[in-house]
């Protein structure tokens, strides 16, 4: 659940609203919920919804819901590609929470064209991913449909009492660490969209394909103070780091060098005249994390990042008390500002 | 997940496989899981997975997927009826393991010609039915699709530490006790695929469209030594008789006068020359609860249960040792068999 509340917008309203609208609409009807259960920590609208677990741990919630031409096309991914990646998108949700996977329940509905085999390959790729982390599908569902391959997993994890990441900052206090790269899932699905020929570009391919939940971070940093808030990157880096912003009043100033852009993105942009920061600030999917840290420790945490993952891991600049106010300093020391693009599914 | 393992048929080798096929292709998969969680109780094959949750609890988990034009029309129910229902399905199976219900992700993907109103009238009606036994929503996903909309639940229970009702008998010495009536779903079903006036049946189209889980049960027995096991009627009396049978290696002897049968039913069947009987056995859809207590307490939990309840709650039969046998006794003292015939959505 990825989104801020609102007031219902003109489209809303209209007939078809679009998935960020749905979302919205959702998210607003959900926190209206009249009954609050017993041990309830963290509702609907940050990555996980948080209930108490026991005295040492609480229990994290996640779902995602992938829609056949909506959010993949099938012919893109073998079954054990799409399970994986199925079990990524959930991942990075645990990730983003400073927690760690445990169970998984996995829903699909099959189209009829849908061979046994594929349904397999789905499903060992989904177990094969979580394994990796100690976690494991313990139940599910399955059921046909008409026409588009449905796959919704539900996974709960855990996290140390009282200490899930939340989207918060502290305004003035806090930098902004990004751990992996910025924009590569989307030009990945853009050269997987056009159907060129992806010659030289196969890590951003992949970056859409095979995105890695960052998990790894979770296990290293879940407890320490330093950290004071988190979300996983899967709106746009924009979208996600004004997510922050606004639960916490606060505002951003972000510097464009730091951007972790990979080399490949670099050179798509470059062939194609396309602006390098804008498609790291608007990517989606890279399920790259943000992470609010004490100043002062911020880069010697980055350091720490990158030597031990062997990924990037930046200070890209620090949450402001400016409430509201997004900017970017470019490299040649303009100061523009930004606002949340993120995007539709496909409208990218 | 409510079916039993067993190797690949033939129609599964096919490209087509039925929804049952596909079910136990599919609980066959996650059930040979490398990984086995930390904390995994009781994984696929119940009516809901462990865990363990803290010294004093388990907490249970399910997920059930529901498919417009599989598993209902959508023309047959407001938003607000489809979301009680969808919430019906999934607190069933809390209340067949003798479980409370407490949060509930819920997954949606709408198509394009379906209204934000009725969007928001699924979200409420599955509020109000988890809020009535203190359960509530607490995130969820929301994504469009082409064709059918598809409804997907997790919800989260508890049971006591070690004392969830599993697909357990005692051979030999449980009665089989039946809470709830049996049939009344599918003919409710049969009513609304006929588009047939239903004067005088309005109680059959309820019992489709609203069923009761019957979470009351489990309330009250949840810590009843004499319960040795339950599922709910969700696949039909004799498929889900059966399935507690084969768990346990026993038989079952059932007296089919005492199946419980609305009289609605009985003149439904009577009006279309159908054998009343086979519909209790067979229905499916009824979210009745079987339960296996111990054969000396059966008649006065039965009778409890009856009058706190104001429900049917039978002493049906019982389970038998000779395994693999499943017996039923009809009013002129015949001796026949019966075998688990279940159904396939939209095929009863």
């Amino acid at each position: 659940m990825k989104t801020k509340r609102g007031k219902l917008s003109k489209s809303q309203r209209r007939k078809r609203p679009s998935e960020r609208e749905l979302i919205e609409l959702f998210t607003r009807l959900i926190s209206k919920n009249k009954h609050r259960p017993p041990g309830l920590v963290l509702g609907v609208g940050d990555d996980t919804a948080v209930v108490s677990g026991d005295a040492k741990r609480d229990l994290i919630l996640t779902t995602d819901i992938q829609v056949e031409d909506i959010h993949f096309k099938r012919s893109w991914f073998s079954g054990p590609e799409l399970g994986w990646r199925l079990a990524a998108v959930n991942l990075s949700d645990v990730a983003a929470m400073g927690g760690r996977p445990l169970y998984a329940l996995l829903s699909l509905a099959i189209p009829p064209r849908l061979s046994p085999a594929y349904v397999k390959g789905i499903e060992k790729g989904v177990a094969a991913h979580l394994g990796r982390y100690g976690a494991a599908i313990v139940g599910g569902n399955i059921s046909k449909t008409e026409k588009n391959l449905i796959c919704d997993i539900m996974l709960i994890g855990s996290s140390s009492k009282n200490r899930a990441w939340r989207r918060n900052c502290r305004p003035g206090r806090d930098a902004i660490v990004v751990v992996g790269t910025l924009g590569s899932a989307r030009a990945g699905l853009r050269l997987l969209k056009s159907r060129s020929r992806h010659a030289g570009y196969a890590s951003l391919v992949r970056a859409f394909k095979k995105p890695q939940p960052l998990l790894e971070v979770a296990e290293l940093l879940s407890d320490n103070p330093a950290i004071h808030g988190a979300i996983d990157v899967s709106d746009g880096f924009s979208t996600d780091v004004i997510h922050i912003c606004e639960r916490s009043g606060a505002g951003c100033e972000v510097n464009a060098p730091e951007l972790p852009i990979a080399r490949s993105l670099q050179r798509f942009c470059k062939e194609r005249r396309e602006d390098t920061i804008e498609w790291a600030l608007e990517g989606g999917e890279d399920y790259a994390l943000i992470l609010s840290v004490a100043e002062e420790k911020a880069e010697k945490i980055a350091g720490r990042l990158q030597a031990t993952l062997k990924k990037p891991a930046r200070v890209v600049g620090k949450f402001t008390k400016r409430k509201g106010r997004y900017e970017l300093l470019t490299a040649d020391r303009r100061r523009t500002s930004f606002s949340a693009k993120g995007w539709d599914h496909f409208a990218a």
